[in-house]
C-alpha cells in the first residue's frame, strides 16, 4: 500500500510512517515545505532502511497516494485541504486529526461539524472516503518501534470498505482495530486524545492509551 | 457513606445502588415518584439483605444523602435539577449522565455548556460540588454483582476531595480510579458512552467497557 502522510514531519506523522514502513508500505511524508519533506523522509529512511520512503508536497503526496492520511493541527485543515480535494476523490482518507486547545479554558474543542474528521469530509466533499482513526497511539510509542503498542484502534467513517482497509493498516502495526460506528462518532473518538493528554500530565506519563474490554 | 441516588430507579443507578450497598454503603433511591422509589428500594434490598436501602422523593434522597448520584436521563436534567439545588449545596454530586440521542443523526448530543456534567453544575450552582464518573460501567455488569467489573472509572472535576471520595467509591464496588482533570473534560468521558453503545450493538455484547494502558 502506498501511504501519503499530509502533514507527515510532525511526531505522530513521522512514528505513523516509521511502522508503516517497517510493516512493508511505501510511504509518501507530506508537507506544506516539500524541502521540509523530503528532509524528513530522508531521515526516516535511515531509521527503515530498505523501504522506499519518499518526501514531497502536500498536494503532490495527496496525489501519489493510495491513501491519505491527515495529521495536520486541527487549525490547519482549512488552508491545507481545499487543493487536496481533487486528489482525495475516491480515496480512503484517513483522519487522525484531534481538535485540542491547550491553554484555554478547555482542552477538546471540536469544530462546529462534530470533529475535525467532519470538518474533513465537508472540505474534501462526499468522494472523499474519510475514515477516523490513529488518534490515540501515542508518537512517542510509535517512534519507539521495538515493541508492541498497548493500545486498540478506534475507527469510524461511513465507508465499510475503507474502515477495512484501515483497520489492516492497523494490524500492520500490530493493533487491535474496533469499529465504533459511523463518522458522526468522530467526536467522541477524538475527544479521547483529550482524556489521554491529560493522563499523560497528571500521572507523568508519554504513552497512556486505552483498550475495550468486553470484546470476544 | 449514605448515597443518594437522583432518578435511581433505572437499570444504572439500581445497579450502582446494588454494588455500593454490597460494599456496605447506606442507599437511597431517588425517583420523581417516591412510591415507585420504595418499591424498587425494597427490591434492590432483597438482592443485598442486611443493608440499609431506603426510596423516597428525588427531593429528599438529596436531602438526606451525604454524596447525591445523578442517573438522570440527560433530558431531564432541567426539570430535575432545580429543586435540589439547595439540598446539594456544598454536596458532593455524582454526574453519570450520558447525552445519547438514539435513533437520531448522531447519537452522542451534549447539551450547549459542553457535557451533562457541566449543565447540572450550572443549574445546581457554584455550591454543588459536582464530578463526573460511572459513565462506562455498564448496567448489567453492575447488575451481575457475582464477578469483577473489568473497566476503569474515569472521573473529573473541580474539586479535588470530591475526587478522592468518588475514587473511593469507585473503589469499594472493585474498580481503579482514574482522574481525567477538569470537569471541562467531561464532554469527552461522556462521549465515551457513545462508543460502548455502539460497540455494544455492532459486536452484540452488553457490557464493553474501557480501560487506559500504560498506568503505573
Amino acid at each position: 500500500m502506498r501511504i501519503g502522510i499530509v502533514g507527515g514531519t510532525g511526531k505522530e506523522g513521522l512514528g505513523l510512517g516509521l511502522r508503516w514502513a517497517q510493516a512493508g508500505h511505501d510511504v509518501i511524508i507530506g508537507s506544506r515545505d516539500a524541502e521540509r519533506a523530503r528532509a524528513k523522509a530522508t531521515e526516516l529512511a535511515a531509521a527503515a532502511p530498505g523501504r522506499r520512503i519518499e518526501g514531497m508536497s502536500n498536494h503532490d503526496a495527496a496525489v501519489a497516494a493510495e491513501v491519505v492520511v491527515l495529521t495536520v493541527p486541527a487549525t490547519g485543515l482549512g488552508a491545507t485541504l481545499p487543493e487536496l480535494r481533487e486528489p482525495c476523490r475516491g480515496k480512503i482518507v484517513v483522519s487522525s486529526v484531534v481538535p485540542l486547545t491547550f491553554g484555554g479554558p478547555r482542552l477538546f474543542t471540536p469544530p462546529p461539524p462534530g470533529s475535525a474528521a467532519e470538518e474533513a469530509q465537508e472540505i474534501l466533499g462526499p468522494e472523499a472516503r474519510v475514515v477516523a482513526a490513529f488518534h490515540h497511539i501515542a508518537a512517542h510509542e510509535l517512534a519507539a518501534g521495538d515493541h508492541p503498542i498497548e493500545c486498540d484502534l478506534l475507527l469510524c467513517g461511513a465507508d465499510a470498505d475503507g474502515k477495512k482497509l484501515v483497520a489492516d493498516l492497523g494490524k500492520s502495526m500490530g493493533l487491535r482495530p474496533v469499529d465504533v460506528g459511523p463518522l458522526s462518532n468522530a467526536g467522541p473518538v477524538e475527544g479521547i486524545t483529550a482524556l489521554l493528554a491529560t493522563i499523560n500530565r497528571r500521572y507523568k506519563l508519554k504513552n497512556s492509551g486505552i483498550q475495550i474490554t468486553g470484546l470476544p
